[in-house]
């Protein structure tokens, strides 16, 4: 996660602060249960929980008047006495903005309500623009989607490509030329609005995670486009690793005497499996395209074997040209995975394309805002 | 972690059991404190913790009743004004059982304190018990250790070979020959104490974690002995993977036309790094034991490349005999990791070999007995 985190707040509540953390904590909690299990009594919520009722009814109370909840009237199939009043999520309450800026050639974004369903989309041109321009950019798109909504805007997450710190700090991302650029406190200030950024694989990653269908087993997506990059969500929580860099598995060396990589070693992962490249070598005369793709998806799955065999992952997703990575690649990519390993470690294991198609970074984006604002994902 | 789940448990805790709770995780708190910065004032842990003073007072006298911490006196150093009474984690009050099963020949354990420090230890040859007959002789050498102390023994922890589930049974371990086999429940009935068990790699990585100075930003442990397996420590918890099988990097196929292995696959990482395998190899007549481990050091590193680019760890311990390890097998290992993988995902790592010894399953098997039983590690 990519926290937002408010300036001067201590590192560790004290006192009366640890009280209001508690209550943001129950309120949390109760949000998740609507969010992940749909609407539900007070009552079941208090038994989910573990609060009194008490807690529940006043929690509840405060959230109708945020409007992040709503009133459902009783369940049709209620029993005898009084039957119960539901209370659900309010998706449309609130929106969220979300941005994918991982693609080369242009920024996409989209707005989105509280249940993940886009309800507006928006993109522009990049044309070139990098540095303090291709910031520019990012806040036109962000201010036009703001424009497309009339409900109050929870905050803007951004999926950017390169390595992002746990602040919004963009590091280091070549193709926008950004080094330490602070995107997540330009757009904060600009927008007076929360804001989260992460890398495009870790967004793509919670957003899979949390709208693809995914169980808690271990998740890896791994991001095919003008790069390449995996995220991974483990045990529920994104991994960031010891310097942020988690995922950067398109730049292990296949082929020491292999091509030129864009980041100046030889014959990375990506030299092989980029989407420009794939789609260079299928298109190359007299090539048997489908072969190609297999010999490529095999060395994936040699890269990714001992990943597997550490973790013992519950599912692999690829996210990227479905018509180059679904199919020969993809099934490739799974068989040498399995001869590689021991059963126990890939018994469990689904390898597939992402059920969100290209929506998921920015979906994914969204869940930074959720889970930062309303500690839901 | 293992946790030692009493039984008819509700999953989710309600009303009273909630403040009981509450109660039990503030009393970790202090105690992880005083277990990882060590001795403090009641004024230093409410600072600490966030707990009010009354709170940590009540708390304090609760454990100092137990005999788990100890008032120690006035700091030296302390300034005008009554100087306050430090409280400090109370080591020799408890003591806990830690065994080490992975061994081929012998079984061993040791006595240790709260603190990690040994106090006595003890060891049985197995001279081929399997099924059965095994699980007996690791109630004998847990019965004979706990006669070795007369303090209250706070639980047994064990380091298990093969695959063990939370519950502390064992799926599979094939030297043993236990498949299914409840040895934490086992363990429980005989002795009337919490047990924990965990896969000897999981728990010497938890005993590298806690005691061998290492840090939060993701662990390794690679065991290398009869088999070869490893541990991880990410985000500071124990990876478990989806069906418990974390860690099972020995079984990734490195040379698919190589030896046949234990596993019954052909040309796992195992058949080229196993302690037994590198002795046979090094004592051949003609070989260059340097070099021959150099060439097995190199497949190591090309196994692990994907593995550093995932997780950007922060350190990798080699644990098994130095002799074998540490030297041009350590060194290729590490040069390959670098030569496959990004500066930015190996920058900040180390590869090393354990500072703990052949101590690391025994202590790391106590970690599961203080984390279980006082929420510490």
């Amino acid at each position: 996660m990519t926290p937002h985190t408010p300036v001067g707040r201590p590192l560790r509540p004290q006192g009366k602060l640890l009280q209001e953390d508690a209550r943001r904590h129950h309120r949390s909690l109760l949000l998740q249960q609507l969010f992940r299990e749909g609407p539900a009594s007070r009552a079941d919520l208090a038994r989910a929980s573990g609060l009194t009722r008490v807690t529940v009814s006043d929690l509840v109370g405060e959230m109708l008047a945020d409007g992040f909840v709503s009133e459902l009237g009783a369940p049709a199939e209620s029993r005898v006495g009084k039957p119960p009043t539901l209370v659900g999520l309010a998706a449309d309450s609130h929106h969220i903005i979300g941005l994918d800026l991982s693609e080369t050639d242009r920024m996409s974004g989209a707005v989105v309500n509280l249940a993940g369903t886009v309800v507006a989309r928006h993109e522009v041109h990049v044309d070139g623009a990098v540095g303090e321009q291709a910031v520019e950019l990012v806040q036109r798109l962000a201010a036009e989607l703001v424009a497309m909504t009339d409900r109050p805007v929870l905050g803007i997450g951004v999926g950017s490509p390169g390595v992002v710190d746990t602040l919004g700090t963009v590091i280091d991302a070549p193709n926008l030329a950004w080094t330490d650029t602070p995107l997540a406190a330009r757009l904060a200030e600009a927008f007076e609005l929360p804001v989260f950024v992460a890398n495009d694989a870790n967004t793509a990653v919670l957003g899979e995670h949390t709208f693809g269908e995914s169980g808690d087993g271990g998740l890896m997506v791994l991001r095919v486009g003008t790069g390449v990059g995996a995220g991974f969500v483990l045990g529920g929580s994104l991994l960031h690793g010891h310097l942020g860099a988690a995922g950067e598995i398109g730049h292990v060396v296949v082929d020491p005497s292999g091509e030129t990589c864009a980041c100046g070693r030889t014959g990375c992962l990506e030299t092989l499996l980029s989407a420009p490249t794939l789609r260079r070598s299928v298109a190359e005369p007299g090539v048997d395209g489908p072969s190609v793709l297999a010999d490529v998806g095999t060395r994936l799955g040699e890269v990714l074997a001992p990943v597997v065999a550490a973790l013992n992952l519950h599912e692999i997703v690829l996210s990227g040209p479905a018509e180059l990575l679904d199919g020969p690649l993809l099934d490739a990519a799974d068989r040498t995975i399995r001869e590689r390993t021991m059963p126990i470690s890939s018994t469990g294991l689904a390898v597939r394309t992402s059920k969100l198609g290209e929506d998921v970074v920015v979906v994914g984006a969204v869940v930074l805002v959720l889970a930062g604002e309303l500690g839901v994902s």
